[in-house]
């Protein structure tokens, strides 16, 4: 009855669902504290104050049919121009409002960059080990998915492979940092190295190849650590942001497009994309959110909550004898794996109520992630488990 | 550097966008209240103070990390039980909440359940006239939109055209009911025919054809007429729903599908529909305002505010000697153009600071759309410049 394409979706997604009814039937056996659940990119802190107060005074005091209604399909203008700001604030870049489309999340704005740029057969390269969703993003459009293999000394993109696998048909690049499911963020020196790599490449093949950053994550980094612009190094950039981590939003679907005015024909993806927001069925983004986040620029989620889990469960797991690349964003660690069958090591881990995604599910076998956006009482109570479990493993 | 799909939208976008900015230029001119703008079909009347209630209770009460957090890409399932029992209270239906679908209002909704069931090449069949952005949404998953010419008599579906169209490539029908662009309603008496229709064609082709009901207009209806369930008639039929009109929340993009059971692989359609919502980005519809509507199941809008609009506008026309049939729902009026070029004659209308949308816009030349949804005073204030207008034609 459904359509060719989405056979192998619903095949590939009865996987998923069945880790999430395995947590459930664990937590109705045995308490949900008695589960440690990591399994989830699901923000445990919750919005700052600042999205509640901003709720109340807009229903309280603004014009329904504004706060409603439709506004044109980037979004409202007064919104836009605030987040531009912030960002030339925060990054020196020089953003105006036209540069900004809002949209429903961020994964509804790769989906919109995507049809806008995409031509079926287009190339589209990921770096592995890599959020699934983005070759289903790219088949929505009939792109072809590129993976590039992992370089899981440091997680950092492997550009040597990068660079042999651009053709004339790549059409634009995915990156995502701080870095889910390693938790890394991309030195500038990366950013550079791609960038140039990009630059070379375009004169090649005489192409336009957009860089695509997916930066959900942006705001989530610890140690001091910066999260280079990417707008800044490569023209032919696109961001696409969402506030579902930063203001601990995810279900409210509200995030952005930039498209600056560096990119080659600025002016036509900008007027093309507002139009695939539209005819994607978005129509445009959640209007009373969009004015929310427009008033919330400013604030954020409890940073200090996310930094102790990470290291508590960095250090925890370390003295368990597992080995790990200490991540400087996301809430994300990427484990390594004891037996190089890592689905094997999550299902033992279910014996000990640990739940873990195995790394095959970021195509990039022989790790597992673990999400520490859960509560710290869940981290501290999970380490003997842990312990437990890593006496199989001769630990 | 666009694609190639989205070249035709964005050329075609530019004759809409110059009627907006048309009605900008004039309202910067002669003042807001003396430009008669009838082109949009956005509220004017506001959402339900039930609305207002619900958002301050939620945020002030409910968790935030529930609240603003992920849940099933189907919904939340309090929310979706809601509605379900609703529905089953007013049309006698069964549905329960597995069969809703929370989406991003009804655009996204006909979306999603396009990519769930049409392949490339496939037919989908609209009847003239009609909102033209079908067009694209069919066109989002390469199927082949066929159109029905307009029974301008009645702006009843044209079956026996319907009849000879179906072909063994028809996968999906879209109806709209109460209708824009005419504010007709379809009869009990045609739902059935339709339904007969494709219950032989099905049976001839062997094959499903979808039903689909797109119902944003559904509670916007007068003179106590009904508006026919239309899953009680036809196995095959989905219903795509929005709260833009009934709720007048359109900038919140909240809807949602429903597919009954009785639907030929409903099991597998439902499921493959909630994948379908995931990956074309929108992941889940709106979270707080999914619980707002949840809450709002038993709200109405100031119905009574469009009624008199509508009879004042119909009959203020009719006194200047156009021709219309008198719409029985949502809000607008589709008027006979004295002249065969009616785009000639909304040309002509902007002379008298009158904005109406040609027909040629919903595949229907000789016709103009007038939405009502505009203050009453407007309403009023437009007669006498119709009337002037109407002199140019011998009135």
């Amino acid at each position: 009855m459904i359509s060719e394409k989405m056979k192998p979706l619903v095949q590939n997604n009865s996987a998923i669902r069945e880790m999430f009814e395995e947590g459930g039937r664990l937590k109705a056996k045995y308490g949900a504290d008695k589960v440690f659940d990591f399994s989830l990119g699901n923000p445990n802190v919750p919005a700052p104050k600042q999205v509640k107060e901003a709720v109340i005074d807009l229903i309280t005091n603004e014009d329904p049919v504004v706060l409603h209604g439709y506004m044109s399909n980037a979004g409202f203008e007064d919104v836009r121009q605030s987040i531009a700001e912030s960002l030339n604030r925060r990054f020196g870049t020089s953003f105006q409002a036209k540069n900004l489309i809002m949209t429903v999340g961020a994964a509804s704005g790769l989906n919109v960059i995507l049809k806008t740029v995409v031509n079926p057969g287009e190339e589209v390269i990921v770096f592995a080990p890599y959020f699934l969703e983005y070759g289903s993003y790219v088949r929505n459009y009939d792109g072809k998915l590129v993976e590039i293999s992992p370089d899981t000394s440091t997680f950092q993109p492997n550009l040597e492979e990068f660079e042999k696998k651009i053709t004339a048909k790549t059409r634009a690049v995915i990156v995502n940092t701080p870095h889910n499911p390693t938790g890394v963020v991309y030195s500038e020196e990366t950013i550079k190295k791609m960038a140039a790599v990009l630059e070379a490449k375009q004169k090649e093949f005489q192409s336009v190849i957009y860089l695509i950053s997916d930066e959900p994550y942006r705001e989530l980094a610890y140690d001091g650590v910066e999260v280079p612009y990417l707008t800044k190094y490569y023209d032919n950039t696109v961001v696409g942001y969402s506030y579902s981590k930063s203001l601990s939003l995810p279900g409210e679907r509200i995030g952005y497009l930039v498209i600056p005015d560096e990119v080659d024909g600025s002016e036509e993806v900008i007027t093309a994309a507002s139009i695939a927001n539209r005819i994607n069925g978005s129509v445009n983004a959640p209007s009373l959110i969009q004015k929310v986040v427009g008033r919330c620029v400013d604030a954020k989620v409890n940073l200090d909550y996310y930094d102790r889990n990470r290291t508590t469960l960095y250090e925890g797991l370390k003295e368990c004898g597992l080995e790990c690349i200490k991540p400087q964003g996301a809430f994300y660690l990427f484990v390594k794996s004891p037996v190089e069958d890592e689905k094997a090591f999550c299902q033992a881990g279910k014996k000990y109520n640990i739940l873990m995604v195995p790394g095959s599910s970021f195509a990039c076998p022989g790790y597992v992630r673990l999400a520490y956006c859960v509560s710290y009482e869940t981290i501290v109570n999970s380490l003997p488990a842990f312990r437990e479990l890593m006496k199989e493993y001769g630990n």
